[in-house]
């Protein structure tokens, strides 16, 4: 997607450690228009795939995802890293290493929301070691729903996350690509 | 708006102390399609006071926030709770009671994203006590910008939000008001 790589070209920022900065667009900052046409995108290339339900996790998942379903037509449910006082009922949990929190963190999501019969696409901004949209795959697997896609906005390539959500025979979409982060660059395919 | 309204009376449930569960469309769950007619709403009511940005705060303001400003055609900015490790130069803080989550949260803003010259909506998803609102209010007022207004889906009005938010003097505006939650009650105006 040219106008999502143009951006990251002009205004993200490499901080080291593989950790890309888009606050200014994606995260905190939030281009409309372009997370919009992100939505569009992702919804172009999972047009076939029948999803029910987009999940995500919060907190930037949120809006990717909000934007993708938009387009789809279907609800989005995001998983809580924390339990609101609203959330009554029997949840699914799974945990998942936080690479930008240094710690593990929990994703609850109401056994109510997710259901054997929906047909799942995973959304989320980023796709790096695959982590946080594998502790997803499996709480999508705890509700005995099925898997159809996986989506990110960005992939960072070289922390082998397509690689580790391979084996789940699914299609996995990213609309813009960093190959390589080394020396303070952002390469992009 | 008629399809919030009847959305609250068909799935809302009242939790007792104040707390209305609208965890199946707003929260956790979102009806997307709902939720952009939300901002749709909201925008129209906010379309002549010239907004630049629409602030919000973590996590369930994301949503009608990131519809509202795509309506308008602008960016939002959401508050973060905690600060992320791409969070890098000066913020602007704030500490706000959560009602939900029975402590102080902190909210932050960066500096770069909340200028001088930005005339600010506030878009959150209840207004209830006005506590997280009125934070918001004053990180505005830290960076100096001009609040234009202060818009939100659900208002609780027993909570006292909006006599709260009076002496600001700038419009507001709730699209489903509930004036009675006593006795497991849901009453709209």
């Amino acid at each position: 997607m040219e106008a999502l790589k143009k951006r990251i070209l002009a205004e993200g920022q490499n901080l080291g450690k593989g950790i890309l900065k888009v606050d200014s667009f994606i995260n905190h900052q939030i281009d409309t228009h372009l997370m919009y046409e992100v939505g569009q995108a992702l919804a172009r290339r999972f047009s076939d795939v029948g999803a029910t339900k987009v999940v995500t996790a919060e907190i930037s998942g949120i809006a990717p995802a909000l934007a993708t379903a938009y387009a789809l037509n279907v609800p989005i449910v995001y998983a809580r890293k924390t339990r609101p006082i609203t959330m009554t009922g029997p949840v699914f949990v799974e945990v998942a290493p936080s690479h930008t929190k240094g710690r593990d963190v929990f994703l609850m999501i109401s056994a109510e929301f997710l259901r054997p019969e929906d047909r799942v696409l995973i959304v989320d901004d980023f796709l790096a070691s695959g982590a946080t949209l594998m502790a997803l795959v499996r709480l999508v697997e705890h509700a005995g729903a099925a898997l159809v896609g996986i989506g990110a906005a960005i992939e960072k390539r070289c922390e082998g996350g397509r690689e580790a959500l391979a084996a789940l025979d699914v299609p996995i979409v990213s609309l813009a690509v960093i190959t390589d982060m080394s020396d303070g660059q952002i390469v992009l395919s």
